[in-house]
């Protein structure tokens, strides 16, 4: 599958935290950057996230904003 | 200002592209990974974005999603 | 490539406007429902989006309001 | 009251699971789609949301990726 | 029509630029709050909106961040 | 931090109400207005929030919709 987000991060599943209709899933980047992304708990099961999986951050390009110091 | 969102990645604008309401932005983060963002025109003239600009890309987490092979 | 998103729904492209940033993407589901997408152009572009071609409408579940009459 | 979303697809609930402060709600659509929304436990109870009951997806375009094959 | 969207919020339109694909429009709030918003241009003249049109902001909860000092 | 979302309203906090991932977050803006926000327990952790605390609702243009009746 090809998908219209701009945004493929490659990482690894480093922590997941279950909630009762939602997961928090913490992925580590290459370079040792994080990212935290909030799934349906369903999904997390389907997808089988557990530490250490490979797996891709996707976003799309409308929901990143951008800061200034 | 600290922000909810709990991803604030640093990187430098290495392209930017007008329409007459928004704008595309790519960024490049440590280690290479680009990130692109749509915000709107007069956002990103506010901000003074341009070529080599350090900033950041903030994305909520309830916005990410997770992928697998 | 398997995705966290709930919602992945089978159509075909049925009009696609362009704008210099944006393009709006019109779908036909089966049944006869249309969907409307907002993605960057390049991505349009990328994906070779042109009517009649098969794709997946991609939804993430926290993006679904409800409404009653 | 007309919204500027441009989806808003009819069906009926299929499934509500409660969590402290999410609810998912699966819905049906026509032919057998089903659509998946995460809102706030207290808009679920506020539409008075259960199994049957005729309600509306609403979607923002901007909120629709396009994947193909 | 009643919404999930937990956040609706009464005003005015202030301005409308309209690109080819997305429309930004501005909104007074009572008190002299205004917000910004990015909706296709199809919706925009969909409904109408133009200068002193009284509408409504609708604003998913999930879509709201919080930031302090 | 300047950030590109176009919509940052001063706001009090007025209640939390804590889920196992996601925290509901009610502001009161001034005039009366409330805003509730959707974000992660950890962030609603780390930046302080209780009642009465001074702090932003910050939302993304393009994830404000507009209503009419």
């Amino acid at each position: 599958m090809k998908i219209s987000a701009r945004n493929v991060l490659k990482g690894k599943v480093k922590k997941v935290i279950h909630g009762a209709v939602n997961s928090e899933v913490t992925l580590e980047l290459p370079g040792g950057l994080e990212v935290v992304s909030i799934i349906t708990k369903t999904s997390a099961e389907n997808l089988g996230l557990a530490e250490g999986k490979e797996v891709y951050a996707v976003i799309k390009a409308s929901n990143v904003m951008i800061a200034t110091d």
